[in-house]
């Protein structure tokens, strides 16, 4: 088995509520704080020949609205 | 300024059942999967002298039920 983390964020330009929440509320703390993005990670442990990209993109993200980065370790 | 990477899992011991209802998802498909762990990921661009795990641990994470990774780049 190989350990599999799938980073997700909104694609570009599409909104990021949750992002701009989180840095208007740290602004109002008084921090400075430049771009903020909240997206999603998926930690999975698959067999060593699974074709990771197609199973990600058939199951876990939505490429349409989201981008997503494939680490294996 | 610095740009932070929080990854966010809940808990060990404590109920995933995002992370559970995916492995479940897969497996009917018939992938064989061991552990999945579905959590969050926060971007965040700081200033440089910025005392991150403070900030994180006070408006970021819930240290009770989750546990988290701080990746300074």
């Amino acid at each position: 088995m190989k350990r599999v983390r799938v980073l997700i964020r909104p694609k570009k330009g599409l909104l990021d509520p949750q992002g701009r929440a989180v840095k208007e509320m740290l602004e109002e703390q008084g921090f400075k704080v430049g771009n903020v993005v909240v997206g999603k990670m998926v930690e999975l442990d698959l067999e060593d020949g699974e074709d990771v990209r197609s199973l990600v993109e058939r199951f876990i993200v939505n490429p349409l609205i989201e981008d997503y980065e494939i680490e294996e370790t």
